[in-house]
């Protein structure tokens, strides 16, 4: 089969689109800010992407119904006569799981967006601080000078020793393959502790990203998300102090955070 | 060479061909229950599959023969003016030894099984439980809804729960997969410890997918390997409780149960 | 670059040639065969294998030249008028290291061979039996029963039981594959430790397989080669003895037995 | 995408060229003396190499702009009139993460510089002694044994003992690869302990190859560097040495040292 294989569900013409990409990693803060995007915006299902470097697996639903692990595309469209940009939005089950993987499917998905137009580029992450991050910052990278300055304005911190040593993965890689396609571009890295799915970095990097593209989203759901994480990060934490004394039950696990990895 | 071979045995015509798929896995519960029907129903080879993606590894039978490692075909042609449907088993020694491997495979395999005019699988595997299993259930998984709701006609348990993370390898591949190929299935998972070799288990999958296809199939054998693989297990029990005592020696080892995979 | 990269040394045209293999592997019994039949019967190159599925190293030798790991196939062309038949042997400094790349280079090996009319192939190998083997026997697998029932005429073993799980590695792999290319052939197992290299062992299956081949071997180097070893281990023995004494140094070292693996 | 690409920024036309190729490795000796020669040659940039077999990884600089992990071509044309013989540097941030991956990066570099007119190559490296060394020696490999000779004497050390097992990695790859397209070359090692970067061998190295190719080196720069990683390394030695008492604190960690592996 072929290495990379992408689907296209329906043929769309596009005004000058930016591909916004949010994939698992970190705090799974790139894949939580994408997707919510992706639905807040009403963004449509433009292609599917499998790969012989992802998983060989399929996921069940609560119906019983299997889905081949995939990435996948949607698309959403600005508002006719408003002179906004159209967006593509990247997000999925996996990153490719070898290096060889990664470069091969962000490669096919970048030449397949740059014949839709794309010229510029947004990967969201998340950045481990390895420590709890009360209000997280929005770190940036970027293809150009120029975008380092554009960000700034919108709060991005661009520091001297983080990200120290670099970015691996999907996140870094579009933006440095994207270079190759003459796309430029700007990566959102929202501080988190690392050790759990973390919607409120999720909604720090969004609100930037919301700003710079000039769409409203409505961040109520991803708030309440991030409130149920909290209340269950809360409980566990009582726990383990109650289980210090003798005859305790835990009242939550740690599973409880569903953390992706 | 090519990543995958295969080598067609003999030119056939098959009536409306139904894939049945049964490769080693958790409890041997797909290898023993396809292997057990290609056998019951006297299927003949049809092709032999190779493949770099399987071990580079010959087995060596008592008469000192060797044989390379593989996947095979068989087909089975329902009798003539019954209105029945032809199979094709798919048994074999391995599943790909590799993320990329189970994808190459299992493409190719699909591939061949289109060009016969499969459009309809079912995959046969063991859902490991991690405990005794006194009476195996049958855990479903399906392409489409219509054959969910099919399925629980004959017993098939569709659970909320289980498989939680979806389905890895070739049992969820096929249908995965299957799905770019225009084909709808079902997955077929009989419950079971996960602990060593299950006829019992590959049992009560046959007995579903015998009146599924409507195919009569004697149990007589397989329920014997399975009451052989209950008396070892009983004599490994007894023998560790036993060597509990002093001065015990084992009557019997868990190599045994001969547990592949 | 191609994945296995053959260079011709010479033209030459064989009479009904017999391929011959010995790699490293288990004791290098194999190796050390092949090797020493080459040399004895003054088998002049005919062609090296590079490959992507070696390690990326080069050998040093004495006088500071390097040479890139290989494999390499040497001919012999049998005494003119004697009726005998022409030989070709493979021997080299590693099997492929990946499951892949040991397909890929037997199969580009063996298609060479063909072309240059090879329809015979030996593989020769050690068999690790875990346990000190004073007087080595010859273990047998072949592709045939005709085969299987003339070896048993030249001393060699077929057991039951050995090698019960199969056959890993090159040895296996160019009888299994060699089919394909409407080959047959004999592997040819001396038994041995598996705890360092055995030239008893080699010399065990190079007897056979001159009394096979019909090829005079002067075995006077090869046992001088397995004194040596012998020597060595008794040291070693020694040492180990004396060492359980207080103040006691070592006389050899485990390294010195040279085990390539 | 294609296992690696080249981007050619420049077209050049050159007298003779030499290449000289020095990676990431041991002591990452070959690197820094590649990098300080193209410095201090001021050699322009002629091509960047990126590779799937390369990490996905972008750096982010000081400025917080990324750039793609790749290997770096740089050219140097010798003095015109001089008689001397332009030069090709190749360094970059790593080497091919996989065996697979070492052979296709070398196989098209070196295409790549045949092109070129390259038919003569110097590769650099360290040459680890698991023990400090003060004044690091340079040994020696090549592809024939007048290029032994002629490095003899300019001081470099052919020792019937190191390195015993070859050289693994793109130092021996570049010689062993580069001999299927013509070339003829020579790898110098600069003894090092392998326990950190050390300029000192990289200088030693440089010394030699400045004289072989008859190019005027300024040390100053990596002498001072020489000097910054021997204060490092007292302040660590001191530190543990305090340590030892109670109530100790680090002045310096070993991460000071930089080391990349």
């Amino acid at each position: 089969m072929e290495d990379v294989v992408i689907r296209t569900l329906e043929k769309v013409d596009l005004r000058d689109p930016i591909l916004v990409e949010g994939l698992p990693g970190v705090g799974n803060v790139g894949k939580l800010a994408a997707d919510y995007l992706r639905d807040q915006l009403g963004a449509k299902p433009l292609a599917t992407i499998h790969s012989k470097f992802f998983p060989p697996q399929v996921y069940v639903n609560e119906s019983g119904i299997i889905r081949l692990v995939s990435n996948e595309l949607a698309y959403w469209k600005a508002p006719a006569g408003g002179g906004g940009r159209d967006l593509l939005v990247l997000g999925g089950d996996y990153q490719g799981i070898s290096p060889e993987g990664q470069y091969e499917i962000t490669e096919r998905v970048l030449a397949f967006c740059a014949e839709l137009g794309v010229r510029e580029v947004y990967t969201l992450a998340g950045f481990a601080q390895g420590r709890v991050v009360e209000t997280p910052r929005v770190l940036g990278a970027a293809t150009v000078a120029a975008r380092v300055e554009a960000m700034k304005k919108f709060g991005v911190v661009f520091s001297r020793d983080d990200p120290g040593g670099g970015l691996i993965g999907a996140s870094g890689l579009f933006l440095g393959l994207g270079r190759i396609f003459g796309m430029e571009g700007v990566c959102l890295m929202g501080e988190t502790s690392g050790y759990f799915v973390d919607p409120r970095s999720a909604e720090a990097v969004l609100k930037v990203l919301g700003k710079v593209l000039k769409v409203e989203i409505d961040f109520t759901a991803l708030e309440a998300k991030a409130h149920e994480i909290d209340r269950i990060a809360q409980k566990i934490h009582e726990a383990e102090q109650r289980s210090a004394e003798p005859g305790a039950a835990p009242a939550a696990s740690r599973e409880d955070l569903g953390y992706i990895g």
